[in-house]
């Protein structure tokens, strides 16, 4: 599967938006963020790795030429958004003692946890200082204030999100209902923020930048219940996490929640005695996955992509853009709906 | 030593104002932050703890006055400053590992490092916010825009400062020029901050906001200098912590900075190896204590304290402002020099 257009044609002008952002600083604090980008390995030195898909920065450019806007005043606003997603990456890392991130040594693994903290920190502000580079582009100054509104608002939601996520690793009773409210401020809230600011960038139709919102809403949704898919049954050599990692880690993703709310008796009891056990050898996990199996929590999930998928084309159909606009939403939803990295 | 007026006056309101703020959210993560404030205990029954002294809001509401504004419009950005420098407090806790603030277990003790590390950056996101609520005061859009700019510069210094002090942990090649080059971003960057900002908020005239902003920047060394005397020869009545705490904690002072420079030879090589040891027993702090005494550290530190204050009275005098600013701002000086607590 190729990569949908818009995650190819903004990301040149994407990286050296931010690499002016973090180049505009000097500091040490600043090596951690370029080691986190991929530009310099860990001792300073160039390198050239994977930055990650820079998902937000395309929703956020495509949805500023969708909605008949030049993308190219979006481009901070785009750059912003990447920073406060990577910001959390790096806090993520911490919080989930995770070491290796695209396969390489998380932040926390070469600096410690003490600078990985302020790395994260301060990226998440200098997202802020990046709206600045909105300036003398023609953005009226109360757009500004209110798009460094939105950024703050969308950044609360997605902390709310993660202090949720956290909380529920020692929850059993968690349903698919919070489970959603959960990813709604985790992911949803910057997927969809991405989006509304790139629509507020290019128009000033405050329902058109609604819908457009809501779009992403959608989309966010299917895009991390499809991630959790991916954490499960998804193979190492397109993830580059071998299959059943998500299980091995016991994250509280979709198809558990989905297989602690859809099972009963000796078998629910069961997925928890296993979900509160520290232990999870390879038997344990084929356990896992048959029960997932007798409640067909991978076709029901799926469903749920496929049904915030079709929403999203719906809506984004109705608001009759440009005819390439389509295409371009069609490409990106049916490469979130089946993509398997 | 009474408190000085400055630091009672305005109390009330900075307070009320950062629980509007807070209580405008709900998500369990501004219960840490309550907690932290020490308005409910951990399980979230209401509380009076101690909060600390607020003495940055209390500066920036000073200098508005002094400059000749109206306090009350610059209390959103006050709220703002003591929301920022509360984050630091939660961020630094979990970095140094400290388990007490203010006589109660710190955030991360009760809720875990991962949660405390949301609680602090949530905070920091929320002191963004709380400028919003200069809206509608008569505060133009610029000074807005100029004001959240000015956060978020203060920001990255505190962090960059940050960075440099767990730098120092593994170092013993630092100078006194260094130590002075970690505080001003890790103390005196919001200190003065606060003061520029009120300053700012009270008056249109620059060369008076950059002259407050350099009375700052002195008092805001004097007062972590005098904090690191305290942290060595601070009485437990008056400070809540040991005599010779810092000590202890092997943390990299002003006094251990200024012996490690001004010590030779084998006394020299005794502090290093006594700094480099993870043992820190009562002998140990007693052959400290002699060493400091050797290069008379506490007389020559304190004198750095004297002439910063002494630096920031003459240029608050040279400004002429009212004389009852000049009051009171001698006896904060006079406080910040000689404060045992």
């Amino acid at each position: 599967m190729s990569l949908p257009l818009i995650l190819e044609k903004y990301r040149t002008e994407v990286d050296s938006e931010i690499k002016a952002i973090i180049d505009s600083r000097s500091s040490p604090v600043y090596d951690m963020m370029r080691y986190h980008f991929g530009w310099i390995d860990k001792t300073g030195n160039p390198a050239k790795n994977n930055s990650g898909k820079a998902l937000r920065p395309a929703l956020c450019l495509f949805s500023c030429e969708a909605v008949g806007g030049n993308y190219r005043k979006a481009l901070p606003a785009a750059a912003a958004l990447e920073l406060v997603h990577n910001f959390s990456l790096i806090h993520d890392d911490i919080q989930d003692n995770d070491r290796e991130r695209r396969h390489r040594p998380t932040v926390w693994t070469i600096w410690g946890k003490a600078q990985a903290i302020n790395a994260g920190t301060a990226m998440r502000i200098l997202a802020n200082t990046a709206l600045l580079r909105l300036r003398g582009d023609g953005i009226s100054l109360e757009k500004q204030s209110r798009l460094n509104e939105l950024l703050d608002e969308i950044s609360l939601k997605l902390i709310e999100g993660q202090y949720l996520d956290i909380s529920y690793e020692d929850r059993f009773d968690i349903k698919v209902s919070d489970y959603l409210n959960m990813i709604s401020g985790k992911t949803a809230a910057l997927i969809s923020g991405s989006m509304e600011i790139g629509a507020f960038i290019g128009t000033d139709q405050t329902s058109c930048v609604n819908s457009i919102q809501e779009i992403g809403k959608n989309l966010g949704l299917a895009f991390q219940i499809r991630d959790d898919i991916l954490g499960i049954w998804g193979h190492e050599e397109e993830t580059g996490k071998p299959s059943g990692n998500d299980i091995r880690r016991r994250k509280k993703s979709i198809p558990v929640v989905y297989a602690l709310e859809h099972t009963r008796g000796n078998t629910k009891k069961e997925m928890i005695s296993i979900y509160k056990s520290r232990m999870m050898d390879e038997n344990t996990v084929s356990r896992v996955l048959e029960i997932f199996e007798s409640v067909d929590a991978q076709a029901n999930v799926q469903k749920m992509v496929d049904r915030y998928c079709r929403e999203a084309i719906q809506a984004f159909i109705d608001l009759k853009l440009a005819n390439n606009a389509k295409i371009e939403m069609e490409e990106l939803v049916h490469f979130l709906t089946d993509r398997n990295y």
